[in-house]
């Protein structure tokens, strides 16, 4: 797994204490400490795989003794019956981590999963798939990765390692030109820097002033178009704003290198995979 | 707001901790540290409004100068165009805060509007809509909280405070009857029992058991109705598993007094909001 | 144990916090630092042991190369001069960790061994004792693990699992009828409501508005008799307030359900257990 | 407050993130949000008060609009029925911080007024009473605290800060003598060194070594006479070991300087405090 | 103050901690708990001054009665003697948090100091001087400040905000060539790119495969004047490695664009500046 | 290692956190997950070791594969060239731990390397060199090992752990002599007393008052001289304030017992120590 581990524990940590007061009061009256048991992962649906460690995790965080077999892993596509791993451990620790790790699981693979169709939507335009800042409190680091496990690339992380100029930044700077400058001069070095521009004229000084990345807010697919052929593969060029399965091969026709889809981590449709009880 | 305030600014502060791993290269550089602004929250749909106060305290911890005005409270249905908060205090914050301010808002108000819409769906019918465990990590107390905004109420908090029997506790405790005896005997007296059934045997074997609730899993409707005649009012009846915005007035209808739906808080559809500068 | 390791961990974390600021100024400058030693743990009274595991977790997270060998479980009676484990580890270690594990298990076996002597003062009467919210800050789950090793039922862990009208409440809500109209009609289905009665007025209204568990508070055993004479078995009947050893058998008979002692919990008498070197 | 007040809040974070995983499910849906009320704290016992700034700080976390009226401080006599503070603020805070703050506030005063009645047992004998490092998991510095303001005084507060050298580390060391001179050579010179005794002979060779402090651990007060005597006022002298009220006033008359009782903070009686609504 | 103020106060929190584990033995028993004071805090020597409102905030977490006023601010210039801010408050809290607030503020400007001292040794030659990701465990947002308010600009944050190609990247990835073209096929596309070099050779193979930042690595000024050459303004260069004040200047001059320096926040010495008590 | 491990763990996590927001974008996009390497760490001066179980426990919480073999231990002096230990483990942890590994292992060997040349310089006098409390926030007790390792020891850990009397401190309690009296009676007898003099005759009345420890704060050598004198070993004296290494001798030949030396721990350099990969 790419992610920290005492990172992702961080995370896995947080539910558990959402979900455990302190005992289970089903399965602690009524399971046998000492009862061990399997389970397997099966997968409900048509789609890619994200969390799959991360999810195993949550049973090692309870249970020493857990120990499980991956028929699947992360960025693996996973068709409806197929199995993705099989679990070992205490009951008890089954039983108190399901919901857990199947919240995780089915987040992250939901992610996946909807990256990947916009990824083959997109397929032979030369466009790349990329996520945005918004995502859900607490969970960034986990979405960001699973929009990686669907094909998809990481947009800038957050408001410090990369500068993204929006109407307000232009107005206190004194216009697109004047706003770069300044920022040329203060940023680090290995600092991008992203304008969004509205229109034809925006896109042009922007370029003139050298932005690295231009962003194409919410304009038709002429536009853009038109903005790809002044662009001459100066700036990278990022459509955004309201694209839908609907639109988006149009989009990456249109020639842009890049379109950031804000609802693959907002807008979740979680994967359905369910834990059954023996092996 | 009915959250204690500390956790709310837990969940806050590992929100901003990701967007801001120490400065807005952006904003910090264009922005003059003195100057004030004006922004106000924009609805951009029709739906259920929820986590307001908390995407306010955003700009709080940032900016002890913040202040806001609500026109919208939670729990209050919005227009789309219509003016939700009118918002004041240094520049920098605004555009540092804006961002996590309305992932909050955009998923909280998300899952209040989906809970609406299914609350409306089965008026009159005397069914209760409620909430899962199938939350998202680090944020069950806010996804809770919501649910009860879109005029939703909620199921178990977690598995310490209610106990539920699914198949392998009742395997485990030697079936219903039994398992729910020892069960009596061990929990708190404040706990209530839950178990699952899956067919109309299970149903009157819970019944005869004394379950405090009985939940009837991936029923259809004629077995609801059947189920919900054979109960004479004893059991509190939960439908629960698969249903959709399609099925939901039928399942309603066969009188059931609770329908849980998991997809409330793990597939949420971000409600549009902006926030646009100036008054 | 019952109780998830990770949060025994953070308070097993807070103590050796508390306890060691960055060294053990005496252990650290006269120990070797690879000198392994054995010890063993010793009831200095009779009564039941409770947080064997927790104790020895704290050489764990000082020690990896730690091990013991219980004689005795949690929940188990032990003799004064019986031994109740066998440790093996650096030497360091046990000497850094003997006065925070002894804290741990002497306070959890304190709360078990009471808890065991007011079981035991109402054996065949039908009365359970429970624990009630006066715990220590910090030691909720601890606390309440402790109690049911001596044979007590839990009470509710906490203000959001279940209700609780008292006189506050009811005068709010409008009286008592009123006030459980209200709540029923808001709170999830898996919550049971208590109302806090002070005479039989109380009981009766309570009974007639569906209260759940009825908290007789303060009541002579006379009052207690004729409660439990008109409840006819419908609600929980719950004796609390000022119940000592001396009275608890004449409590325990006049038929009420639950009796709930705070002192089990908010004035510990600490369990003598002593830590000897040496195999 | 002499405590650190982030240090203190810690504390009452945990004690109300037990307390309430999400809401109040009773306040919260019978209260009004915008009720305002009145309260009061009553003694219900003669005793030292301890503890009333972190007891009102923890409904100021929950409240910025709440405000109290000391009536009484901390390290002050009570009287049964008199009233400590005056408290007023939201209703639904009130109910809410109530049991928390009672369990702090009960807790130290237990403390403070143990402390208090062993050092009214030994007033004219020159001896000072302390604690130990039996403490409870997480509360030590408020512990500690608390025998200060009942009048005690406190031991080292941790493994870091002051050396006690016990028989494993006499042993380890050498004997008394080489164990001193080895610690002497390595320790901070800020750092006293205490040393562990059973009998007179350990006493006479620890003062030979220069011993800043010598327990007498467990000896009769015949012998603890002799090594007062022997000690001509060289070494600060210390008696330890199953002091009782009864033993307490003939211990302190044999004229030892320091009376260490780890019950004051190990066992510890919660001094009766209530909470009443209205003015 | 551009770092956000929880994340400072966690730092500040973490010192004050270390500092005081439950009181000021000498302060709370010698000062009057509401005596008040005053304070100054006087340069002591010549230089840059960074981390005056993180030092103020270290009393405002101890005192919320403490106020102050500056005379200088982050990124002055402070000459020997001159006075920078004047406190006030308890005299308890000024005497508490004096040495955590000196510590920080020595620190911080200490780095300043140096950053100016190199950014001034550079004056007129086009070179910037960055910082690196040599930083002290858990000061890394606080360091990196201190340098901006020493003229001197940021180096990548981290490793997940810029990739840095060394030796064992390379070769993993099969050559500069290789390895730049695999990266920019998975990275995002606000992230660049800086290679390494060693030599002119690499450097051409570099620029050729379109690295956006070259590292000239320990290379001679004679060197690095004929990278500077090859290069033709398409790459930014950096030069990097063992550069001291005395070989700054020359660097410089060979037309590099970046010098970074590792011990501007490895190896800082303090700067002298001390707390005075009275107006 | 004598330093609680989790506490070194929270050292190192918040480094990590710091250091990897949520991948690092070089190494994980370019070194295959499953590839073993080896590295080892090499002295690039002269000086003396510390820290390196702590470096090596960065790779151990990133790998559960690491694995290390020292040639070298914490204490030990190294010379230039010399091999200090040998890595092993998967080569993507070993490139993400290496900067947060020598960032510690170089801190705290450049502070036992400093301590060692002055405890050099002090060879043969009797004056023991010691730390103070400007440490740098967050690493106390790091850095404090750090002196104990190059030879030094530690003065007070904080305020809580012994009193030192400075000038306001004797004026608010009226004079040494009654301050010195007003604390005797109040802090615990653990508690060592230093007095703070600037002159003979506050050496005098320090000393006629009992101060366990007497600092002689920026006295020049004839008057420290006398101060020894008229001390007749009675208290432990303590130069102290602005000894450098031209100095120290001089200082140390005095007489004095203690000199204690702030830069230390506020103003360190690195010590140089690199990683290099293959065997």
């Amino acid at each position: 797994m790419r992610l920290p581990l005492f990172a992702v524990d961080d995370v896995i940590k947080r539910a558990l204490n959402e979900d455990i007061s302190y005992l289970d009061t089903t399965t602690d009256y009524l399971i046998e400490e000492d009862a061990m048991g399997d389970a397997y992962l099966l997968a409900k649906a048509q789609g890619v795989l994200c969390g799959l460690e991360i999810a195993m995790r949550v049973f090692s965080l309870i249970d020493p003794a857990f120990t499980f077999q991956a028929q699947k892993q992360d960025g693996d596509r996973v068709e409806k019956g197929e199995r993705i791993a099989s679990l070992h451990g205490h009951t008890r620790a089954l039983l108190k981590g399901e919901r857990t790790a199947l919240n995780l699981l089915q987040h992250l693979s939901g992610i996946a999963t909807a990256t990947a169709q916009a990824v083959e939507l997109v397929a032979g335009t030369g466009a790349t798939i990329v996520d945005t800042r918004k995502t859900l409190p607490g969970l960034r680091s986990l979405q960001k990765y699973a929009v990686t496990m669907g094909g998809g690339r990481n947009h800038r992380y957050n408001l410090s390692d990369a500068a993204m100029l929006k109407d307000n930044h232009i107005d206190a700077g004194g216009g697109i030109t004047a706003a770069i400058g300044k920022l040329r001069g203060r940023v680090g070095h290995m600092v991008n820097i992203e304008v969004e521009t509205r229109n034809l004229d925006e896109v042009r000084e922007a370029l003139a002033a050298g932005a690295d990345i231009i962003m194409l807010d919410n304009m038709d697919c002429g536009t853009m178009r038109e903005a790809v052929r002044i662009n001459e593969g100066r700036a990278v060029l990022e459509a955004s704003g309201g694209i839908t399965a609907a639109t988006l091969r149009a989009v990456a026709e249109t020639g842009v290198d890049i379109i950031s889809i804000g609802a693959l981590t907002h807008s979740v449709q979680a994967f359905d995979i369910s834990m059954k009880y023996g092996r």
